[in-house]
């Protein structure tokens, strides 16, 4: 068993993985008079074959510390998570070394913030620690296999 | 002044409009060895000239009653949006009479329910009444102007 520290969610650390999706800084514009601020385009999807779909999520809730033992990778497309609940939620990722997942790594999101896993990146499944358990999804719809699972040499436990 | 009665979202009663983007009934798989549901694909993408995008709008809230005297469409693309806070909040959509709205209806929806409105229906601006007033949009990203606007004759006010 590998103890993992969460850390939480930068934009630069998580950059090799995906995007952070937040209304971080100024808007890209001002709309409705005004009174909406539009952060555009935080994460275009990476879609091969298929298109980007809206899907939701109902997860039940994880506590840490947590133990796990695999992670998966969708090679034909980008997968967005968007949290409906204002809560932070743990996000694992891994590098890819050789076509195999390497040391994993653990964020934590802070209230607000949804991510963007790139296309092909090794990742854990959702795992929503707080809140309704209720997130938005963005990935890809389209045919044929986009599903790899990937079972770790020993387990991992992600702690605070 | 004409007031409207804001009445719950009803999948029904929305259909010419667009999407209710909700976790309903149950979902279509379960994922993550039956920890987590997925409702898919609830509200594809109708986008002409240009990809589906993920953005966030920021906004202030609003209160009821609300009186308002536009209302907006895009012609090349729907837009579907996801509150990130377990809130509801209130859309404004109005049918089309021969390239100008008619008379608008205003939905309140559950925490937990998104919509999508569809390509070329007359909307409100977004209108969020408690939370964080923080939504995830999926949207049209592309070139060229993507946006009417038309001012009603005569305001109207959504009460409860």
């Amino acid at each position: 068993m590998t103890d993992i520290r969460a850390r939480p969610l930068d934009a630069a650390a998580f950059a090799p993985f995906g995007q952070v999706i937040a209304a971080a800084g100024a808007p890209d514009v001002w709309i409705n008079g005004g009174r909406c601020g539009r952060f555009h385009d935080l994460a275009p999807p990476d879609i091969v074959d298929g298109r980007a779909g809206i899907s939701l999520f109902q997860t039940s809730l994880t506590a840490l510390p947590y133990s796990f033992d695999m992670v998966e990778r969708h090679p034909r497309g980008s997968q967005a998570f968007l949290p409906m609940s204002h809560d932070g939620f743990l996000v694992i990722v891994a590098p890819d070394t050789g076509g195999t997942p390497g040391q994993p790594l653990a964020f934590l999101t802070a209230p607000g913030q949804g991510v963007s896993i790139g296309r092909g990146v090794w990742h854990g499944v959702l795992t929503a620690l707080t809140g309704s358990g209720l997130f938005a999804v963005v990935d890809r719809v389209g045919p044929g296999p986009n599903l790899e699972e990937f079972r770790l040499t020993g387990s991992y436990r992600v702690v605070r």
